[in-house]
């Protein structure tokens, strides 16, 4: 089975408001295997409406519209649809009444528009508004289902919930399991290249790559009968892929970096503290979005001056001298010092240069180095990022966090740490 | 003249990302005098992709398409549009630079399938990527334009400003001209009940606005012979605008809130530091945004704990345990602290409870105190906000920004800082 999602309203047309129940409905249509092969997005126009619906009901089996079931004129989706599908449009009681009781609930008169909500197509199975006045419903004719929701988002997504799943579930067959690899330290292009021949052969499950800034997700998809048969389809493709990408994988669904970052640090109770010169404060920000990093986020200094890096972090004066703020040496002393002022076990550090100025021919923008002394030992990288100042600076921030997760892997591997 | 915009990718089909693209192109479209009558969406199957290029090339007089313009082999937007309009790909030597100049600068390998991408169809007007990869095109066929922007929204969206609008306002008789001007601290609803007879009476100029995280812009666009006569009719209504929000407005077109800041700070030679507890960094970042800051920015502070609260900043513990780490009274001892140890003019606080855990009936989840320290001069301030942990430390940010940036344009002016 197959749906397309018709979103009506001239304020999308105009990008007025971004179409989100376009987003919301395709991913619980594929959370439960129904695929969608087109959105369309149509005005409040008759005529272009009346022709997006045939259009849709001509591609698909199942036709899903968002909004023009308000009170007003311009609200002409239930009419259409009524039309199209040859339906005459009858009061429903139970929808009056729950209009009624919400006017009444929000003290408010309910004007005599307000009705024209409660008319449904005849023989359709309504689906009742709890978060707002206009029902929405399904009209099944001639093998095809159109379903029509109301635009306001949480209305819609309450009645999605509440009736039009269960309503779908009966004609399926099958469920999907879907498993998400989240990737970070190779783009995508080269995870594709490398994953080539597994892609080249999907077919149940299959394998989807998603580029994010600074990193890959890899969706895994498998129809089996029961969940459990799905995840066992999934399971020997998963491990297939860990194989190759091995520790660029750092986490799984929703997980971010620094969640998993944060959760490696809590686990193995290992303290940590940042020196930031050219990221400014976002590796620190990034860390601290991991609720809970408050148990081993010792502090964060941002020694953007010299002078800072000087007296809040230790760095040397010769150091910065002979080799300059922007380099492997001052990178390293700056995680050595953050490690002993703040008394921590792991410390990172961040120099470079963001741009637009300070770049040269020997230290061009884009230049990055950054530091971790982790138990004492110290390691360094260097990075030469493209992009605008934040891009630059949002680029060091995942890649250092993804350099930092690596080694505090080995190290914890190691088990003298 | 019509468009049809024509989204291409799989991930907008499954629902993994929101088809923000389309309203971004819909509003500026709509800038510019271009009505949109059809918006869709389309996978990255060659078959459905040819039939949505044809009936949009049927209902609209430019199809506009974001996606598939990668390098793997999934990517099918341009290879499509080279059938339909009967056009060879040919090797753009410059795209093919820049491609070349992009992975050098990032110290990747660029592999062969990247070289995909500088291909573009004979006789089209190339629009080169100066964020990405992927270049766009326009192919004009018998009357009908079809435009090939990326994906990665910012990436089409620099495309779009440098290429597109100057490449579709030949088409359009007169000239625009727009203005935008940026409000913080009232909310779209807010600032649309000020200016409801403006935006009522709008004919040209237009008023239109758009919320984005945290603020709102105000864009003004008129049209005329000249830039000049176009200039001079936005005038007055720009005027009017600011009569109304005052400094609200806190700059204009592409100035952000940390822009502005960081000009006022270095135009009056004012140092600043920040001690930052539930922003985390987040503060100092954004500060750090503005390229030039390091002539008045001397250091951030990330005090986390407690502890780092009373050694970094010199918080007394009487009040940490008098009055909590999240209070007035720990907001301004860190304000004037880091001011102090820092040695700088200015001193800004964030301390708050940004959840999901540690709120209470007292001290809920939102709760934020910002401290400032001008000049010795002691100020705070409290939130509300709700919304999850990230949005919260994002909204804190906005917020404490431009209410100091308020002050410090009172201090000022008053003449005796």
């Amino acid at each position: 089975m197959n749906a397309e999602i018709l979103a009506v309203g001239t304020e999308l047309l105009l990008g007025n408001i971004v179409n989100t129940n376009a987003q919301y409905i395709a991913k619980r249509l594929a959370d439960i295997g129904i695929d969608v092969y087109f959105q369309s997005v149509v005005g409040d126009n008759s005529g272009r409406l009346y022709k997006a619906f045939e259009l849709a009901l001509q591609r698909a089996d199942i036709v899903i519209t968002t909004g023009g079931l308000g009170p007003t004129q311009d609200d002409l989706t239930k009419e259409i649809a009524a039309e199209i599908s040859g339906k005459k449009l009858l009061l429903d009681d139970k929808a009056l009444r729950m209009i009624e009781e919400y006017f009444s609930r929000m003290g408010r008169t309910m004007t005599e528009n307000n009705k024209k909500q409660a008319y449904i197509p005849e023989a359709s199975k309504v689906f009742y508004n709890y978060r707002g006045t206009a029902p929405g419903c399904a009209i099944e004719m001639g093998g095809k289902i159109i379903i029509l929701l109301p635009g306001p988002p949480r209305e819609m997504e309450e009645m999605f919930e509440r009736s039009v799943i269960p309503y779908l579930s009966q004609f399926q067959e099958g469920v999907l399991a879907s498993k998400i690899l989240r990737v970070c330290g190779v783009g995508e292009s080269k995870v594709e290249e490398l994953l080539a021949d597994l892609l080249d052969s999907q077919t149940n499950p299959t394998i989807a790559l998603y580029a994010k800034f600074g990193e890959v997700s890899i969706r895994i998809t498998a129809k089996a009968e029961t969940e459990e048969k799905a995840k066992d389809l999934i399971c020997p493709v998963e491990n297939e892929i860990r194989k190759i990408l091995g520790n660029h994988i750092y986490g799984e669904g929703d997980q971010n970096l620094e969640d998993v970052f944060g959760e490696l640090l809590i686990k193995h109770k290992k303290s940590i503290a940042v020196a930031e010169s050219c990221t400014g404060g976002l590796l620190a920000g990034r860390l601290i979005n991991y609720p809970g990093i408050s148990a081993v986020f010792k502090e964060g200094v941002v020694a953007y001056s010299n002078e800072a890096k000087i007296r809040r972090l230790g760095v040397s004066e010769a150091t910065l001298s002979q080799y300059g703020a922007v380099s492997k040496e001052t990178a390293l002393e700056m995680a050595k010092g953050i490690c002993i002022k703040a008394g921590t076990s792991i410390g990172i550090s961040t120099t470079g240069i963001a741009g637009p100025g300070g770049g040269s021919i020997e230290k061009p923008v884009g230049l990055v180095y950054a530091g971790l002394c982790i138990d004492g030992e110290l390691y360094s990288v260097k990075f030469n990022f493209t992009g605008k100042r934040q891009e630059i600076r949002e680029r060091t921030v995942i890649s250092v966090l993804d350099w930092a997760r690596k080694i505090l892997i080995e190290k914890l591997n190691s088990g003298k740490f």
